[in-house]
Order: C-alpha cells, then structure tokens, then sequence
C-alpha cells in the first residue's frame, strides 16, 4: 500500500497522508481515505474559470474560496471528490445512504458471508431516552441497567450469528441461501463499502452530522471525515467552519426579538416564541452573541 | 379515505382507482398509492412541447410514446410522479433505497417505537443456495431443514424484540434511548416509508427489480408497483415492456455469433464465448428468438 | 382548459385557481401552472409517517412544518412536486437549468423552426455596469445611450432573425438545417418549456434567484414561482420566508463581532473585517437588526 | 503544465498522457483533460468490494469489469471521475448541460466579457434539412447557398459582436452592465467550462451523443471525451463497446419478427411493423446481425 506513483494532476499533501491510513471509528469501525480528486487550488481555478477576467482583482485562493462559500457558489466545492472505504454499522449506513449524491458500493450479503463483527457501545454512550428532545438521548444509565443492556445486545448479536451459520451451514443439509439467512442479522452488525462524493455535498453532509443533534454513532464517522477533509483541503474547511458550522441562523422572528433580547426583556422574547422550544433555541443564540463561541 | 374532490389537472381513471387501496405484499407489507401526477397524455403533451411543431405529423398518443421509449427520450416520462407509502423488511428497503432518484420519508426509529413485525417467509419460498449463481437461490429446502429454518427465525425475532421491549422499558429503571435500543432488530423487521419518484425512474428500478436476478423479496414489491403502472398510464407501460422489459440486448459478439447459432453451429458459439455464463446466457436469447417469449 | 374532473387525490384550493392561467413575466413571457402534487397537509403528512407515534404532541400541521423548516428536515419538503410551463428568453433558460434536479422539456430549434420573439428590455431596466459588483448593474442609462441600446438589439434581432428565415427556405434553393440554422440566433430569443419540480428543490431555487443579487429578468420568473408557491402550499411558504428567505446567516466573527457593532464600536468592526465588501455585508445585516426587515 | 508530482493515489498511464494536453474540437473549441480519479482496476476493486469473498473465483479484473457491464452492475463505474475543460458553442453547451449529473462550472458572461470567438462550419458539414428526419440533416448544400450561408454567419457574428462591444463601452457613454449587453450574442459564440462527471454518467452521455442522430456539433465532443476514456480505462471502454455502443437492443416484435426476417419474409415483416421507420430501423438491424457491423 506504500507505493508511490509520478502524476501530473493537483496533489494534495494533506490528502496523501491519510492515504490507506484507516481512522478507527466505534469499536470495530474505520474510514480510510481510498482516493481523491483536487485540492484548495482546484477550487479557485473553477471559480477563475467562471469568473474570467473579473477574477483578476481577487488577490488569492484564500480570499476567493471564502468569498465562493459566503455567497453559496456551491459548484466550484463540487470539483473536488473524495473515495473513502469505510466500515460501519448497519444502523449507521440506513442513515449515511440517505445522502442520495454519494456514490456506493456495499459488500453484498447476497454475495458472501457477512463477518461476526457488531457494534457494541462503550457503556459510557449507553443513554436514556431524552425527556424533551424524542429523537436525543438524555443521560447515562445505571451501572446495573448498563450491564444488563450490554448482555442483551451481546447475547443476541452471538445468537442471530450462530443462527445465521447454522442455517447457512451445508452441513448435513441443503444450506439456506445467503440473500434469506442474512435477515436474521441485528442492525448492530458491521457493513463496509466504498463511499464517493464531492467537497460541496460532503460538507452538506458534515453540517447535518456533525451537529450535536445527530446520533453519536454516525456523529463519530462525521468527524472521522471531517479530520481528512481538514487536511486535504484547509482553506475550504476553514470558509465552511466560518461560514456554516460555526455560523448562526437568525429567523426573521429572531432578528426582530434580538435587540429585546440583549437588553434581557424576557417578556418580549417570551411574547415572540410561544413555543418553549423556538424560545431556548434563541436564547443559546443570544448567549453566543454576548459570550462568543459555546 | 373515500373522500372525492373537483380538479383542473389530469386525471387518471386508473390511477384513482388504486388511491388508497393497499395491495398486499409478503406477509405483512404492502404497497399502496398516496397520490400520483400526469397519464399517458401528459407525456405526449411534453414531448409535443419538445418537438413544437414537429410533431404535428405524429397522428396520435400511442406512437408518440412508443417513439420516445425506443428513441430513449426518457425525459417526457419524468414529466409524471407518483407517490406511494409502502410496508417493507429493513433488507427490502436497503435495496430499495440505492435508487437514488426517489424521494423517501421513513419511520424513524429514533422518535418512534417500532412495531412488532417481521417477515417470516413462507416456506414456499425457503430456498438453497445456488451453486452457480453466486446470488441467487436455488431448490427448496427439505421440510425438516426448512421447519427448522422458520423456527430459527421466529425465535430470534422474537426474542430480539422482547429484548427491544426491555431495554426501552421505563419501568424500574432508566431505560435505553430508542435510538440505541433499536440496534437490536433483526433486519427482517418491517419499517414503512413514502417514496416518491417519476416515471422514467420508477421504470429503471422496475426493470431492474422485476428481473428473475432480482430478489424474490424485491422483486414482489416492484411487481406490486407495476400493477399500479399499468393502470395508471397503460400507454407508456406498454411501450415499456415492448422496449425495455421483453426486449433483448445483443452485444457486438453476440451479434456475430448469431447466423452460426441460427444453424446450430455449436463451435463457433463455444469460440466466441468461453465463459460458459456468457454461452449459457448467449444459448437462451437465440432461444427465445427461435420460440418467442418464455 | 375550464374543464373539471373528479379526484381522490389531494387538493389545494391556491393551486387549483393558477391551473392554466399564465403570469406575464418580462414582455412576452410567461409562468403557467400546468399541474401540482401534494399540498401543506402532504408535507405534514409525511412528516408523521417519519416520526410515527412520536408526532402526536405536535398539535397541528403548522407547529409540524415550521419546525421542519426550522431543523433541515428537507425531505418532507420533496413530497410536493409542481409542474410549469415557461416562455423565457435563452439566457434566463441557460440560468435556470443550472438547478439539476428539475425535469425539463424544452422546445427543441433542430426539430422546430423558433418564433421570431425576443426579449427588448424597457428602457427603465437598461442599467449601467456597476463598479464595485462585478455581475451587477448600477444607474440607469441616460436617455441617448438607452435609446441606442434598444435600437441594436432591436436591429440585431431582426437582422438574425431573418437570415435565420433566409437560410431555412427551401424558396429556390435546399434550405439550411434547423439544427444548424438556428445558431444565428442571439440568447435574447424566447423558447419555451415544461419545469418540474419538488417544493424542497424550488425553495433552493427561489432563495437563490430571488436574492437581490440574482439577474433581475431570472428574479421575475422566481417572483411568479414565488406568487404560485404562496397560493399553493401557504404554510410550507410561512415557514420558508421566517427561516430561509427573511433570516440572516451570521458568520463566526459576525457573532463574535456583533456586540461591539450594537455599540458602535468601529474600530473593532473594521479590524475583523478587513475587506470593505464583508465589512458592509456586515452593518447591512446589523442594521436589519437595529431597524427591523428593510 | 508540465510539472509532475508524487502521489499514492491509483495512477492510469493512459490518463496522464492526456492531462492538459488539449484535443482541438471545431473551428475554436477544444477538450482538455484537466484530472480524473480512479482505473480499471478502481472499478474492479470497487466490486470486490461488494461481493466480498464472493469474487475469489473471478480470476481478472478484464473478466469482471465485463460482466459489471453486462449485468448493468453501473455503481462500480461511478468509482472513476474525470474533470476536462471545454471550449464550446452555445448551442453544444446547451445540449450537453442535460445531462445533469455532471458538474460545471461556466465562464459567465455577468462577470466577464466574453471574446470575439464563434463558430463557423466547415463547408462540408452546411448540410440541408432532412425530409424523413424532422431533428437531421440530409446532403450538402450548392456551392452558392453555402457561401451564403458562411457570409450571413460571419456577418451576424461580426456585427452582434461589434455592437456588443458598442453597448459595453464607456467610452463617452455610461456603458450598458454585462449581463445585460452579452444577450445581443448569438449562439455559435463560444464559451467554456469545467466539466467533471463519473464514468458511469459519462458512458451514458457517450452512447447517446456518439449516435449517429446526435447533431454533429455535438458529437465530436463527445467523440474527443471517447479518446480520452479508451486511454484511461481501456478495458471498460471495451466492456462498453461490446455491451452498449456495438450492441442491438431487439423490441419485443423485433425478437418475434427476427426469424421471419432472416428467411427474407418481407410481408410478415410488413405486418409487424406498419410505421415505415420502424420497419427500416429494423432491417438495419437484421443486416448487422446477417453481415456484421456496418
């Protein structure tokens, strides 16, 4: 895997260092960057392309890629591409896949055998159900409700994996078909594929998993990504943090209530967000406001 | 349901008559119209847009249609849509979902409890492996092996669900977050979703889907939905099946080698295919020129 | 176009009314609804399908879609399609099909002969180079310079236009192609089409060509997208302007820098920003805060 | 352009002796290859990927990468991307844009002026309006009709650019804005642009724009992209010709009238095909398969 090869395309020296370099994810996960296309100066030199001679006056790659991503010219990040293996939960991958303009090719359950690999979680991300949020997790369980869940799933990950062998099994006997035997499997169990999309869809995709409201699971291979893309292209990443992740949305509600905000005129704010909601979500907007950065 | 409202759009007698009428698939899916747009008449009206007045000696609906499918202006066939909520195993759904083209809402399991329903085959369908086809099945399996197999997976699911239920539970202790308990499904739980996709689409995936390589358990669904196409704008289905579903692509090799296999001249057919798959897929489409359709 | 059919499907009484009753746009253009699917209750409708059990606190279809809007969730959004017939003049085509995932028929010039139709601004739209944007426009010409502009283009127009009609003829000579023929012509000519859409998909389009930003004669086509879609789907139309189309996206250092511009400290308002474009965007958005909407 | 770097990436000689070296299309246009990602043996990698353990018995890349083909396996193809950039007429832009999974970046005439650059066909492709092909052209025009028709080309060009550059000047006049004064060009001026799509993608490009019925101006891009693949992925290229390009798709009647045919029964013929043009494009098909290709 420690080959090296003379081209004549854009290299990027971050890029090249996570080249077959698996980041582990979960306990028994990666993501290992296979390949990729362009770096930061790929994506200015799209943007001369449209622009022509009216780029002459933006000074540097810098400049021009922060400029592109403040004002959602989103194809120039489109001509960058990135091919990533990775392994990840079943659970995980239904969630992943639905970011439709990825590329993908999954190990095949009809084809072969799956491996005896599941995602067990650490207990220290073994969470009760959020209250208030019906898609979140609230805090930790019990020592004791902990190891009982950890029984359960290991138990019956080990059982639908014995069962799914023994029915396998042309041992004695005809052997379900791979495409059948597989449906006993738990969603727990391990997958890989081959996953393939361009900069401007992959930070689509890390805004939404990145976010502290999506699950930990896919949450972690989010961030996995996120540390390649850092080093393959920094200056992009660097317009995406200001410009998106890091970045505020303030609805014309709350843009109309801020001023009464800052100035801690609650009942204003209260009058504005009926829902208690819409209302803590401003209020966190303000805290950053006045205190910067959570 | 049974409510009936006026309209200035087109409507489809043939749709209409499956809206909300569930047709049963496997043995507790289904697959069910929610809402639909365009007929046959609004790809003719597309294609007249197109070809403005060019298309005034085109005499009538049907040959227009017929003109677009063998011409592959897949185009005007993306001018109608159709919505449909479907019940359907997790491993259905994750073949589903690689046809990227559709729009799809899906229970979550991370708001919602899921319910308890599996697919358990019928033992009609409780096949071997195939020896030749790496992902396909072959003969039934005996009926020990095969009340075996059922049982297996009815336990397992069973029980993976008991366990589910349990780990949920508030009731003495904290209980686990839906988001995590849910890991422990089995995939041949059923989940449900809308999805959404136009008609060019929807004919790729059927003539993927209705393929004998297909899945048995994908391809009752695609067939659920052909039933639905057929209906809905029986013009277009029947240029589809004319062109695409019992058509049959001749590669270059297969072009050359087929006067010699009109004759029976086995040598030549075995020269020209050495893959004994090629020769064996070769030796079934002169079959079906010879004799018509399977 | 009056007539009347019977439906299952869902209505929207907004929509109904704009069925094949075009909106003049630019001076011989049109917006004309040819056919829609879904409506508000679809979007909240599917919303449900995805959250299950876990909606049923959500009181009502208008809390239901804002907070959908509010968190991303765009897939609901992608149930509602909407189907256009457009006249539009050929650079304002070549805009709006850079938005990928419409379905377009377009009148075809190799199959058709073209309408001798082009598009002369009114001279209150003829507008000088702006200085400091450079895709802009500034002041309007002087009454001299505009009505020389409105001269050429008119000439010039008329001049393709009949030697577009000279080389087709087939008077006393072959008479050129039409796919060759047609290349005469300027991109001011008009051609039309069918555009379909999902409201997801349209309220990009819209956020993006409705900025004031956006060529004025693509920023009329949105503006009639914008007048169908707020009969259409009013809530889904509600929740779009508080949250996408009335809102501001703050930077990282806008929020960091926010506090001081309250205070009208300058000083560190120009040492965040150091470019003079970033540092106006800036107070724009501080002002809109201090005053309210523009 | 000549600098060469150090990569681990998958590296295709073919590819990397086309980089940057342009392939001169028309009278001013060309296609250059700007970058790519992947191989051959990326699209077989990627496979074994999906079928796992499943492919051991498949002894070679060559073997695999033609039954993907065959089995319309296309995700495997998606695992290679290629970036060119263009120069092209209008009109080839305006087609080619249709295929909408490619990405693309277009100079814009808003921000920069466009130069004095259109295309003018060579004498001998200014052919007449084909009688029996509404969208083709039939034989060459007389010598006097084609002068004709080059002089009202290069006048129209010569003039509209004159009068654009007029409009733009601010000399002694205001000068009217850029995105208002490039829409006096006519379609043959050319523009350029990145263009980065998959393979998979661009293989469906190709099959419809390498066909005979494609406009000429067209297909010699298409033909340009078509050297460069054959280098890069020279053995998909050939599963491509063998299963798409030299391939015959047979319709349903084709396939039952095909014996008839082959015996020279013209009435059995007649009767299954009462539109003349598919009566002749079916006996084109029956003279490749009784004399090879054409």
């Amino acid at each position: 895997m420690e080959e090296e090869f003379i081209t004549k395309r854009p290299v990027s020296a971050g890029a090249e260092s996570w080249i077959e370099k698996p980041i582990p994810v979960l306990d028994n996960g990666f993501v290992r960057l296979v390949d990729y296309m362009g770096d930061d100066h790929a994506i200015a030199q799209a943007a001369r392309t449209s622009y022509g001679r009216g780029t002459r006056s933006v000074s540097n790659d810098e400049s021009l890629i922060r400029a592109l991503m403040r004002d959602w010219h989103t194809s120039c990040f489109e001509m960058c591409e990135i091919k990533v293996a990775m392994k990840l939960p079943v659970f995980v991958a239904r969630q992943i896949i639905r970011h439709r303009t990825a590329n993908v090719n999954e190990y095949s359950a009809r084809y072969s055998v799956l491996d005896r690999e599941f995602y067990i979680p650490a207990p220290e991300h073994l969470a009760s159900q959020s209250k208030d949020n019906k898609q979140g997790r609230s805090g930790l369980l019990g020592a004791e409700e902990s190891a009982d869940v950890l029984r359960i799933l290991k138990d019956d990950s080990a059982r639908c994996y014995d069962n799914y062998e023994r029915m396998l099994s042309t041992d004695g006997q005809d052997g379900l078909s791979r495409e059948l035997a597989r449906m006993n499997l738990p969603v727990n169990v391990y997958t890989q594929w081959y996953w393939k999309t361009d900069l401007h869809n992959l930070f689509n995709f890390l805004r939404l998993r990145m976010d502290p409201h999506a699950q930990y699971e896919v949450r972690v291979y989010a961030d996995a990504l996120a540390r390649i893309v850092e080093d393959w292209c920094p200056i992009a990443w660097g317009a995406f943090r200001e410009y998106r992740l890091d970045a505020i949305n303030l609805s014309a509600t709350e843009i109309r209530t801020l001023m009464a905000a800052l100035s801690d005129d609650r009942d204003s704010v209260d009058a504005a967000f009926p829902s208690q909601r819409e209302r803590n979500a401003f209020w966190s907007k303000v805290h950053r406001i006045q205190n910067g950065p959570l």
